[in-house]
């Protein structure tokens, strides 16, 4: 553990790691207050930390299932007596990483593709230490894939800012939220490695506050400067012509480029657009999916009405008041000035320009099957 | 003390009221917790009620303000030797309840007025019990003609709802902020008494949480149905047409209509004109500033970054990191559909309908000479 005051974490941040047997986590939930590294020697104990948002974050949840199932090989092997008793064990353990959080599809992505291997390797009578070894690869390989995807998109996004720039996000599409770098705050970073002045507002988030307490913390952690305002004072600082550029991330795109995301966000490209300041949506290209038309048709989460009720360990409402908690809001596409994705920066009409985007997402998706 | 499961208050609340020599106050800064009265003996008690926003709200702070000088008098009556010795214990209590919150208006108002007549009737000489009733009589007027405006302006409100009706609110512009009866929650409450069925929308108001603090416990105690939510949802509500009127207080309106409302009433007005759905105003004429032509003249408040840092009790940005406060927002006069004031429902080009309001209100400030 260590305390707040000590920033001096490497970059790319290490999310998820793994370290001599153990799944190794910074724990979200403790950020601010504390840095502490959450080390998970099994899987129920990588559940929980995933269940307790722990991890979060769809890119960075499938990383962790990834090391998970390289944790659940390497258990199942000292205890089976033979491949096939070991694939029954790693079976079990798979199906309680995939029942952790229902609707992050990078989490099935990545049991797909990790536990897809250890099948056919098991069941081809590869011996256990060189399934092991191969499952581990694969896990590496898809942490290496998000850092470059992210790396990849950033340098695009990057390149739309000033020298001298100032951005407001919302919630954390930060290195925390994937393996390490970052979409929206990855071109932050991006464009402070190339020598730009980058500073931003950050949105608090209500209600769980993912950017007063992740990226005000990871911005703060690699020396870029940030402010913390209230979701409500973004108009203020959007109307006094301090922003330069909008950068969220996303949860789903649908294929006419209308993008889920985080509460919030909606009435933020309403008041860019208002302001006439860009709004980009940062994202790779597994958070497309080709196979919904337009935003009408993404469900929106409603949420516990306690997390509105209370902040923190502070309740502000009165327990028999009714809350309502909408966890995603859809920004129609003509309010998104580009989609800043791996592919490059793409503008309207989306219909044309989310092509390639939408083919490696529905490829990558094909080959789940 | 009374516990939060007990709401069975009188309408309108006894915000502020004078017993036995002592101001009463429902303390707001333990709501909706626990309902306190705290009870002022003297003016250093209730100055620091005022300052602690046990009170609230400027036109509350001005009936409190009111009751103060009563109590101020009575207290130097039991120990000056003459009315000139008790005119002198009353001009510091004065000086104190005048230095507590140096932006409300009602305070100085208040202030002048009670205290002015106090000073007329003591250098002529009358017997110190006859002040004492003549003050007790003008305190008690400050506060019948809140309750009266409110009324006045709150009956114009309710003839715009429909018979079932859904309002959204912001901040609180309920009776805790005034003499007991609202300016924004008023209309919904004159709406309900005439039988219509209202429900509203109540923001809940960061950094201060004035909408999930108080607003939803004096409509709930009033079996209003009331529905919290973050700032950032209201767009969504408001998207998804299930809003009909967005109706908040101001702090103070310029001569052309803009209106300085807590911070977050901007985005909303826009939003509201995104999706056609009526934003409206409501406030009394004093809180209409003729001197000042339009909103760019109005200074916006910043206030303590602590407390965006912070909700209640708990801490959500690192102490570091720096974080912007501004207390209030301009919405512009063409985002309004109308002004609810006691003179009725005034709607644009405001720069003649506002005539009789920016009148009235200077009127009352000369008198104050």
């Amino acid at each position: 553990m260590s305390t707040m005051s000590e920033f001096e974490l490497p970059f790319p941040f290490p999310v998820v790691s793994y370290r001599d047997g153990e799944v190794v986590l910074i724990d979200q939930t403790r950020l601010p207050q504390e840095l502490v590294w959450r080390r998970c020697s099994d899987v129920p104990t990588l559940c929980r930390a995933i269940v307790e948002l722990a991890v979060r974050g769809a890119p960075a949840i499938g990383v962790a299932a990834a090391y998970g199932l390289v944790l659940a090989w390497e258990r199942a092997a000292t205890v089976a007596p033979d491949p096939a008793a070991a694939l029954a064990i790693f079976r079990r353990d798979r199906a309680a990483l995939a029942g952790t959080r229902p609707t992050a599809v990078n989490l099935f992505w990545a049991l797909e593709r990790v536990g897809g291997l250890c099948e056919r390797l098991a069941v081809a009578g590869e011996p256990l230490a060189q399934v092991a070894a191969a499952l581990r690869a694969e896990a590496d390989a898809v942490l290496d894939e998000d850092l470059r995807t992210c790396r990849q998109l950033s340098l695009h996004g990057a390149a739309l800012l000033p020298d001298t720039a100032v951005v407001l996000t919302h919630c954390n599409a930060g290195g925390l939220a994937t393996g390490g770098y970052g979409t929206a705050l990855g071109v932050v970073f991006a464009a402070a490695a190339q020598g730009k002045q980058v500073r931003v507002y950050a949105d608090e988030t209500r209600p769980l506050l993912q950017g007063a307490r992740l990226t005000a913390w990871e911005l703060q952690s690699q020396s870029i400067e940030v402010t913390v305002i209230c979701d409500s004072a973004a108009a203020t600082v959007l109307r006094n012509g301090s922003v330069d550029a909008v950068i969220t991330g996303a949860d789903r795109v649908a294929a006419n480029g209308d993008t889920a995301n985080k509460i919030g966000t909606y009435p933020l490209a309403v008041l860019a657009d208002r302001h006439q300041v860009p709004f980009y949506i940062a994202a790779p290209s597994s958070t497309y999916d080709p196979d919904i038309a337009s935003g009408a048709e993404i469900v929106i989460e409603e949420r516990d009405p306690e997390e509105v009720r209370t902040y923190g360990d502070y309740r502000a409402v009165a327990p028999r008041v009714t809350a309502f908690n909408p966890a995603f809001d859809i920004t129609p596409a003509a309010l998104i000035t580009a989609h800043i994705t791996e592919f490059g920066v793409l503008r309207p009409p989306f219909t044309s320009s989310l092509g390639p985007v939408l083919e490696a997402s529905r490829l990558a998706r094909g080959g789940l099957a």
